[in-house]
């Protein structure tokens, strides 16, 4: 058994009222997974090697649970724009040159190293609706050692002529996407129709049957503006709720089903999610962006409905969860600023247990320290001023409000250091 | 005369509707003060030396009209603390260490050098109540070569033991700095009186006295919440505004009178601050954190008042102006989301007009390339990928929101080179 143990202040949120600081402590690893936390080392693991990290942070890696790796190319641009104008301007032009897989090969991989550069370990990622590159996007991440999800995007209708698919053709590619992936380990396929308004429910009802044949979960945006919640009962009559969709296709049954943005969930919407154990993700940045309200985030949480972060890149503009962690703090403020009845500020405590140990959770046991987890890890660095000493978590704090990608150390999936 | 010419994408904002864009254009530099941009060099400048920055971007250097520097060592740390908890755990502690010289010179010296960092030039900053570590920063600035205002605080009432002066002790302490620096060049005193909610009114006189007999300016904190500026109309009874307690005194006759937040501002407020020319300091980060609510920039603006952009930190958590200029663009559709009667949302041209030449206005001829301004300058690098073209705007638009200190390749201040 390889065993290795690393000396820092150790940091991890087991809950989402709980910070756990082991200041000056040890982390044993043994076979890349964590076995304790220590203030002394015991004598059964004499000569193990130490790796040193003195006073500075070891972190869980986060989890970005929204993401559009397609969309890349066009992060902190065109913000000007309004939703539609910002869709149809750069979105979907943008997206629709995927079917060049040289082009795609750039921007993946640009996209997964950026993402590792911010300690991004496990990514739930749309891609577009080709299967080509959908497969070399599944491949790159598989080969950095990622955990994740990544989707092939269905849409067969309201969408561009450059940028749409036949029913038919929908349901073809993406059975063949899921069966070149079946048995995969730690990079998994995920059924990822677009949103409800660009999918007919003959295609819906078609990728519930593959997600029971392939054993998938879902990816999707839900209730994320008044206008798009609105558009899904319009288009989809006799359903009671956006996330009724989903559920009576039957997407809900076979892996984990995550819902982007969650801004305005009905009570039936919340009572399905609950149900499925759903995870619903507030993308901070991207949210106010494209200007569609707050997620009832603290409110959402304290009804347990489990909730993840993500960057929602590129209606989020940057891949750094930790600043969305920060960003979700400011925005609960803002929440009960504007609505007091609605939802109230959370800690950067909860922030960060969303980011990493919940949002984690559809990835396996990653995200935490606990005993069992993976090292899935990042060393902080230089977050204190050389003449004035803060504490493990207001460097934390620090990291999350003003750090940057100079300031992760080091990083560490199953116990391996990346070079 | 020295004449310098520099060639790349000129990008500068003349007014706040209005996005100058010489592409692949050349400035010609006179004595450190831009003379002309042109496609084509004139004759006249034969044999002159180009340096030659590409695409690169060439823009204005930024001003921050509301920063405490005093507060650095604080920057992205309690932030989960409501005002009062974080003014009397943090701010008002760390601000008392200043009476140590070496306290204040570690922290201003990385206050000042991390603000070139992030390209800003010129900026209008609290100090503390010490007068000594008060003209240490004055003198920092001044050596570095940026330009600026720097207050001495005043507070004689509703503050700590540990942090207060009495009235005399206050009039005296400042008349004493004001005296030190009459006749300096690019770094000038303000009278910076903290609010009024811990200022006496016979401390605000005495002030504008001072105002008079040293041709001063003032800088302070305006209706920054719906505590303050009641608060202030409690202490002074007898008097109709906010802004009337800095006019009655003759603080806003004989200098800029810059006032930060302005969230709140009655009619009266903006009668007189549109009387005295007074510019008014949005700080997109620092109003979230502190939770105090929008400024309603664009309806200000287009009752003509004047708007800069400030870091406010560490009320806000970091010195990069083009950071709050994207944030000022965010805080704006949130502020139209929630109360879309107040303000609308603004575009990135004008969010980076107020924070180069509205805000450079107070400084001189700085925060613009037209003719006569000073040669205050950033080349922005890397803002591209390698294998899709964007637009110059685009690429200004991406550094505001995704850019860091490392996409500033070189700095200008009054056409020298800094190292």
């Amino acid at each position: 058994m390889a065993v290795k143990i690393y000396h820092g202040d150790i940091l991890f949120t087991p809950a989402a009222d709980r910070m756990e600081i082991h200041e000056n402590s040890y982390i044993i690893v043994e076979d890349g997974v964590v076995s304790q936390i220590c203030e002394k080392i015991p004598e059964t693991y004499n000569g193990v090697e130490i790796v040193d990290y003195g006073d500075k942070l070891i972190i869980p890696a986060f989890s970005d649970l929204h993401v559009h790796g397609a969309q890349y190319v066009q992060r902190g641009i065109g913000m000007d724009c309004l939703l539609s104008d910002w869709l149809n301007h750069y979105t979907f032009p943008q997206e629709s040159r995927f079917q060049s897989m040289e082009y795609a090969k750039n921007c993946y991989d640009a996209f997964v190293d950026e993402m590792i550069l911010h300690g991004t370990f496990h990514a739930n990622v749309f891609a577009t609706i080709h299967r080509d590159a959908t497969n070399y996007l599944f491949d790159k991440m598989e080969e950095k050692g990622m955990y994740g999800y990544v989707g092939k995007v269905n849409m067969d209708c309201n969408s561009p002529e450059f940028l749409i698919e036949t029913t038919e053709e929908s349901l073809n590619e993406t059975e063949k996407y899921l069966a070149a992936h079946e048995g995969s380990k730690k990079i998994k396929t995920i059924l990822a129709p677009r949103f409800a308004p660009t999918c007919s429910e003959k295609l819906i009802t078609g990728l519930g049957k593959l997600a029971e044949k392939y054993h998938c979960g879902v990816h999707t945006h839900l209730v994320e503006s008044i206008w798009e919640a609105q558009e899904a009962l319009k288009l989809f009559p006799g359903y009671g709720s956006d996330a009724e969709i989903y559920e009576r296709a039957g997407l809900m049954d076979h892996g984990p089903s995550i819902f982007a943005h969650v801004i305005f969930p009905s009570e039936e919407d919340k009572r399905i999610m609950k149900k499925h154990g759903s995870i619903s993700v507030h993308c901070p940045d991207a949210t106010v962006n494209i200007i569609a309200g707050i997620m009832p985030l603290q409110q959402m949480a304290s009804e347990n409905l489990k909730i993840a972060i993500g960057s929602d890149l590129a209606g989020g503009h940057g891949l750094a969860i930790y600043r969305q962690v920060a960003r979700a703090v400011q925005l609960s403020k803002l929440k009960e600023f504007y609505e007091p009845n609605e939802s109230k500020t959370i800690t950067i405590t909860q922030a960060f247990y969303h980011a990493t140990k919940e949002a984690g959770s559809v990835f396996g046991k990653v995200g935490s320290f606990e005993t069992g987890y993976a090292f899935n890890a990042l060393v902080i660095d230089n977050m204190e001023d050389p003449w004035t000493k803060i504490t493990a978590q207001e460097k934390l704090e620090r990291f999350c409000y003003t750090g940057d990608d100079r300031n992760i150390r080091a990083r560490y999936i199953d116990g391996e250091l990346l070079k």
